[in-house]
């Protein structure tokens, strides 16, 4: 197995400035994977309700995602509600009903138990370290987190850290673990936690890498019109993920090419609402992007 | 004469959390062409009070600017002073004492009056129009401007954007001036109004150019340690128009180049307070930097 990837399958409520939309397909590890499936092989481990429907499903397993590891439990999908305001750079989260996530601590299947690469998406983190630690010694190992176990489970979140390679984390996030305004002393103080390879997720500031090799700085591509952030993040992960599992190695060359693969995702993950816009996207769609990013930042 | 700039001349109080100076040099035209005078010869237009440090003006002279434009008036320099906040993003301005600047209305001597760079720093809007009718033929002119004339003086600010080539404004400005949220959307908006070249500052997040050849995104340093960011911006614009000024031409590699280099000198500017980086800054550091730009962004 290439890439597996562990997080929130969901079902979203989203009001923006562009318009709003009930129930649509959402939560990390499906932006994650279907980013992903457009660079490598991608298994999605994840739980949803019996009220799923099935056509997600299928969406996911038409991109090729092995969705063998999202299993069904008895009782509701994870569901997510959020409202962007004019700027599109707040949210207001409306409401969180965990669901059957509450409870969700997979055990993988055997089948699972070797990917080289493994993502572990937004969620506990002793649950991130309990599936890190089925899986045999995967090349390259990254996780996200959020505020809420930064705030509620701090120790748990620097066991974890201390087991995985990268951490993909957005600026606020960064400056709120470490405790450094300095975003550049954040990602030094990450590193002493355990992660060679930290990612610091600016939005529509782009991203910096950061790896013993040095810093990275990768733009977000400018768009003029941006319909939904929701999964911009995950859709960030999946496309770096999923470009360090197509290369099979972890260069410093690598690195930065695969954050420009995952800021090529997250730019049209933005472009409609839930993954709309990854239903009609084509892969010379991505290459064009991927150029467009050099073109942008050539000097 | 390669490159003019007309604009303040200052003495500086600021509070910062790493310190707080007082009656220190400061002003647009003086970190413009302090930042430009590492590449290019540059002349300053402005004026200063009869209580204005001689020292101050040996240092100008001491980088090789021509001087002879700012002359003395009865009176007291323009004052300004202000406080950073823990962020270094936010500041208040603790007072404005405009003195002998509220009457600046500069006639050019006939030895300035024909630059092939002119950079008509944040004043009022019709003095930038009167002083760049005064100049003969400018290969390429650019202005900056600020949220006060945006208010006070939008119909003077518009008639001057539509003689000048460029316009040099930070993100915030850019929204105010053309009512337009997006990034891409305020840029096409400014370039209908007559610059054909459009840079949009964003402080720690870099600085983006648009022109008539598309967009190019430009990181702001990553620095660990950030003193002071007064005069950061017109240090960007002196290392943009010095870059422009010493490649003499105004082509769209060169127009990046000279971003990277405005970006350059905007990171020493931030290093200290007031102009006191560029006391001890050489020529070899700068190259150095504009290097460390590369591998900044190279993938």
């Amino acid at each position: 197995m290439s890439l597996l990837v562990v997080g929130s399958v969901a079902l979203d409520d989203v009001e923006a400035p562009g318009g709003k939309v009930e129930g649509v397909l959402g939560g990390a590890a499906c932006y994650f994977s279907v980013a992903a499936s457009y660079l490598t092989k991608v298994a999605a481990v994840g739980v949803v309700g019996d009220d799923f429907p099935t056509e997600h499903l299928e969406f996911l397993a038409s991109r090729g995602i092995d969705i063998s590891g999202i299993y069904t439990a008895a009782g509701s999908t994870f569901r997510w509600g959020g409202r962007y305001h004019e700027s599109m750079n707040d949210r207001d989260t409306l409401f969180t009903d965990l669901g059957v996530f509450e409870t969700f601590n997979p055990d993988l299947p055997d089948s699972h138990r070797d990917p080289r690469y493994v993502f572990l998406a937004n969620i506990h983190p002793s649950i991130q370290r309990r599936v890190l630690e089925q899986t045999r010694a995967p090349q390259f190992s990254a996780m996200d987190t959020m505020n809420f176990w930064i705030e509620g489970t701090n120790d748990e979140l620097r066991q974890t850290l201390s087991q995985v390679n990268g951490l993909v984390i957005n600026d606020e996030e960064a400056r709120q673990l470490t405790e450094e305004n300095n975003l550049v002393s954040a990602a030094h103080a990450i590193r002493d936690l355990g992660p060679h390879t930290v990612i610091i997720k600016r939005g529509e500031h782009g991203a910096l890498l950061f790896d013993e090799h040095g810093i990275f700085s990768a733009p977000a591509f400018p768009l003029r019109h941006v319909k939904d952030p929701t999964g911009a993040g995950d859709s960030f992960a999946g496309g770096f993920m999923g470009a360090i599992a197509k290369h099979d190695q972890v260069t410093p060359e690598v690195l930065r090419s695969a954050v420009i693969s995952g800021s090529v995702m997250a730019s049209f993950c933005v472009e409609d609402f839930s993954l709309d816009r990854f239903r009609s996207l084509r892969a010379d769609e991505v290459d064009e992007r991927f150029e467009a990013f050099r073109k942008l930042t050539r000097f």
